[in-house]
């Protein structure tokens, strides 16, 4: 049986990036897709997620995983369809979502994928507010931040992929939920559609005293995501045992050398024991990749039934990745970001 | 019945500090103690104990506690015994724990009054290694720290009241455990004497290469009292998992205005994020004072049976206490700073 030729398309890591990435650290390229061997299956790639931990990847500074190696294609998160298998798992037309790559196609052994959960209004949510950014959310809010009814929980990037969800659950959990967002239309959104009690426009002047007009009660709850300037006009209102979720300092993934401005690592630390307050990084699929199976069947139905809004953000097209990723990084997005690779 | 005349010498706070204590800062007072009411029992102070937390009580900075008001007595645990007693729960005698100041006699309620454990070597002892200080080590290691057979731990002031029952614990735990100590005098009796793997002299210039070399495979707990240099040195070796308990930062006590060189708060969230790494400040008998039982059954015995070793540096005489206490934060004492009083 003759095959036909597949022409992936990739994009890899050309240079590393110093500071904020530019276009020139990507590379499109092109490559025949070598035929499946028994146990693999080919993807074709819907839906990849863009997410700010690639930036991470992007810089050979020790982190929790490997960077990409240089001409090596760009990691990421996608919902992919099985085009062919030679593995008895799967059958041509098999939705699945795995670390496949920023590219058209893949080739997989089948070890790492998932299947797409049933019943979705829309199959990139499995990347979305039932992949890894929802489950970064849900489980960081449940496990380390242990809401309380009639709490105050702040998190910034509050219209994106992560902070919205957040926000929902918290309030769903009876607390009071403050978002951070850049600009007037973001803080609408989080506001009117996610119904947040607050949204603080970031980029305002009064940045900070407009948070703490918003948190009369103080902070019970920061989930971090962004650090900056949102970490230090948190900081002064902690209450006592406060919890600091932390999956992400998206402020800083471009910082070069030394930080600039004071050592605030005392005020931290003073914060922190004074206020006798947690703080706790994590990893969502490495803390809690076997709970997978228990954010699912929390989550579908509270998207299913609307309960948990979310938007995404849909760029058409692989070889706009590289640029609305920059984007991602200066907060140009509205909503969860994902780059639609082709059609189902 | 004509009562004695008991005159109290008690030691008030005079004026706040700017940057460390001076003598100036504190003043003497002589005053005759009122009668006895009802309900009440009448203290002669036996052992005063100085802690470094008492540098935060001196400040009108917000914190925890509420700051110690100028010419009232500076606020201290210590062991007294009962001279007089107008409480049914209390008889001439007895021996207890209360938080009852710089002064050589205090008039009590009773209510806050716990009974110094039976069978210590040295009464002093219920303010130190089965007091708060002791306590703090304990609940903080195993509740926070959560040691496993195998891991490395690292604590400073290695020689003094919490340093060495963390460190002796932890040993007892299975862990290796590395002290970081001020001069070889002390860092000789880390090891010698409390048994600790090895301690690392803060005072030397290569500290921080010192204590990687001490710590090969990395350091799993980091039991946090001082801050400083120590911490920026232990950051970069933090392990995956890595658990911080926070009770202390001695080093930034006397600090005044804005903290010194560079920013390193962005370092520090890097780190506990790509380091999935927990820090938690805690306030002894705030976050465990209901488990104080459970800590006396289970330190009693070792401390009994020799397997917790526990060094004292005594000074004789209350007006002693302000020169020793501005030692303490330099670190000029050699063990769990006491200040006796008088004589039982």
């Amino acid at each position: 049986m003759t095959q036909e030729l597949i022409l992936n398309q990739r994009i890899v890591l050309a240079s590393r990036p110093n500071g904020a990435p530019t276009p020139e650290n990507f590379r499109l390229e092109r490559e025949a897709l070598p035929d499946l061997e028994d146990g693999q299956v080919q993807l074709r790639t819907l839906y990849l997620s863009l997410d700010p931990y690639m930036r991470g990847r992007m810089s050979d500074a020790p982190s929790y995983a490997d960077p990409v190696e240089i001409d090596a294609v760009m990691e990421g998160g996608a919902v992919s369809v099985v085009e062919q298998s030679r593995n008895p798992n799967y059958k041509p037309g098999d939705l699945v979502v795995g670390q496949t790559g920023w590219q058209t196609h893949s080739i997989s052994d089948g070890a790492l994928l998932q299947a797409v959960p049933k019943g979705l209004p829309s199959e990139s949510m499995a990347v979305g507010v039932l992949g890894m950014p929802g489950m970064t959310a849900y489980m960081g809010l449940m496990d380390i931040g242990k809401p309380k009814a009639g709490e105050t929980l702040v998190v910034a990037a509050a219209s994106g992929a992560v902070g919205s969800v957040v926000g929902q659950v918290a309030k769903l959990q009876g607390l009071r939920v403050v978002g951070v967002a850049g600009g007037a239309d973001k803080c609408r959104y989080v506001v009117d559609e996610l119904g947040f009690d607050a949204c603080i426009d970031h980029k305002s002047e009064n940045f900070a005293e407009e948070l703490k007009q918003a948190c009369g009660d103080g902070i019970d709850i920061y989930f971090e995501l962004v650090g900056g300037k949102v970490f230090d006009a948190v900081l002064p209102l902690l209450n006592p045992r406060a919890r600091i979720p932390l999956c992400g300092v998206i402020a800083q993934y471009n910082a070069q050398g030394v930080a600039e401005g004071e050592n605030k690592l005392p005020l931290l630390m003073r914060t922190l024991l004074t206020k006798r307050a947690l703080m706790q990084g994590f990893i969502v699929y490495e803390a809690y990749g076997h709970r997978r199976d228990e954010f699912i069947t929390a989550m579908l139905p509270l998207v299913t039934d609307g309960k948990v809004k979310f938007r995404e953000d849909v760029v058409d097209g692989l070889e706009q990745a590289p640029e609305a990723f920059i984007g991602l990084l200066e907060g140009r997005n509205f909503g969860k970001l994902v780059i639609k690779v082709s059609n189902a």
